[in-house]
């Protein structure tokens, strides 16, 4: 397993189109909050919100595919501008491959991060293969790197970290929010044109 | 006693025919949130769910014995196909040997999870007593085995995986879900048969 | 501070006639749930409860004294048979000393477990003064014992054990358990006058 | 980075006026808990309110900056007599700067703390910019200090009960509470007098 500063890592990293996301787990921390009524609660991490953002202005696409359904997740998606939602899907590897042949992407050019069993197969075919800490061991083996920060702590927040790392963007990133400027200046979304004109 | 990996907690865990678990402090981590009009929310954990109907399919049975009695419980067990559902018990001990002579099971067939006094005898007698990190330690020291994972953040999951290992069943889990499968491919339903045949 | 394990601590809980506790912090772990109505969740431990009517059969009687006001404190120390419920009080000493007075008790009858500085005065002046550690270092350091769990996590469960403990319960309490008795059977109920007989 | 017991940091520490908190990941743990028709769960921390009184009383103002925005937040500051409170405010830099022009303050009377890349300006420019543990190191590296609590579990309890140390006022905060003060006897509200006629 390479860790987030080998070169492994980055010249997997330096290819992704598209990060594709596990929810439960992921973007929580697996934790399933139930009132009486039988409806839920969600818990999302407000550093991965505001990643999953900034990771969209440099270029990267964002997927979410998830086993189950609910409404939180819808609304987070669209408030943080994700185009992708996959919901309700168990088998979770035929639904990456639909998006993929979509979005006429290969899997060296894919991100997934999943906690379990039902993200197997995904983390093993996808070009960066993501896991957790709070995934069972046998998950986190089968991954190329595993986060530090916990899912639903800000996993998501480091993920699109490194991805903005091995892009380029991250030194841009701090010197702009070092000087005090917000996600409505989209301080990256000319990146790929002014790469183009460097 | 014995580690997971151990001889005596193989022999003991090949046995098992019937998985009962306690609720609060096992399937949730013990805490209980309560709204100013007295209803409750519930947490479980989505890795536990998944793990449970997968080891029903292996044809081990579930039951949950609680001493409270909510809807939430009742729903998730439901959701979760989990036949066997005794609420309001204190007594569990005589609960757990209602069910066991209903399904004509001996102690050496049932493995039982707890965290704390009500779960004691159980525990004690069971022929696989569990418990978990966030028991009180003289609860932990009457356990053949306690879990890694804290209840309510995968500490089932965490079982059932050692179960469906002690059946043989784990490299053909791995197996299919690395291939992509999900749990309503089944991959282990037809598992009795195959073994009676092969 | 002397350990729980330490004669000095023996000697203390052994006087102790009431267990008063502060709420947020020791029965819960601090933290404010609150919803945009203005409306809070309060979340309590299973094993807390638990022990709390345990100890109340032991002939020790429990008071929770809170700086803050709501329903779900007053329903869950009505389910758990708690006579004396003073909420909305600032003052936690007074309020202490005034029960003190209409129960007839000295300060060397009373343990007292809080988390932070309006807890200071009860913690430093009770017989046996508790803190957990979640509690800022200054609020461990003035009590004679710490518990080993956070609150709202059992650490109301690790007291009682202890104040069991020194009241030579505690054995009868694990062999009543381990029998498959529940709280219903009382099983420490007739303790008082056992030891009258005895 | 000086610790909170070196000179640098108190040196810093007794010119502040003003202490600016983030909300998410400050007086939380960054955690969003969302319901399904949208509405949101905020957790604070009890510790943080108590404090945060005791620090106004003091004489020092507190402001909230946050980029989101909820009733949760500005019901949980008005029962905390926080007059200031900026929401919806991606640009904290510059709302912080609005705040200080109007209150007649220079960046050296600014204690400002947040956890994540929003913040960084803020924390950058402030006199005594502070982080939490649970912020990404290089948001942790960019701050004169760095609590040991983690936000949302009393870290803005840390920091006012650092700031009330550095202005000379802890000593008399344990003495008061330690004879069973409570926040409604205003231990600290003629401090500011009492040191003019010291």
């Amino acid at each position: 397993m390479p860790s987030a500063t080998s070169d492994g890592f980055s010249v997997r990293a330096q290819k992704i189109e598209l990060l594709a996301l596990d929810v439960d787990g992921v973007l929580t921390d697996g934790r399933l909050y139930f009132h009486a009524d039988g409806s839920e609660i969600k818990t999302f991490h407000t550093q991965d919100g505001h990643r999953l953002k900034l990771l969209q202005q440099s270029g990267i696409k964002i997927a979410l595919i998830t086993g189950r359904e609910s409404p939180m997740v819808t609304r987070r998606a669209v408030a943080l501008g994700i185009e992708h939602i996959i919901q309700g899907r168990d088998d979770k590897l035929a639904a990456l491959q639909e998006l993929m042949n979509q979005l006429g992407l290969d899997f060296f050019q894919v991100a997934y991060c999943g906690d379990d069993l039902p993200d197997l197969a995904a983390i093993h075919l996808a070009g960066l293969g993501i896991s957790v800490p709070n995934a069972p061991p046998y998950i986190q083996d089968a991954a190329d790197w595993v986060t530090q920060t916990p899912g639903g702590f800000g996993a998501v927040r480091e993920i699109c970290d490194r991805l903005l790392e091995a892009r380029g963007c991250w030194e841009r990133v701090v010197e702009t929010f070092l000087q005090g400027a917000s996600l409505s200046d989209h301080p990256l979304s000319d990146h790929s044109s002014a790469d183009e004109e460097g």
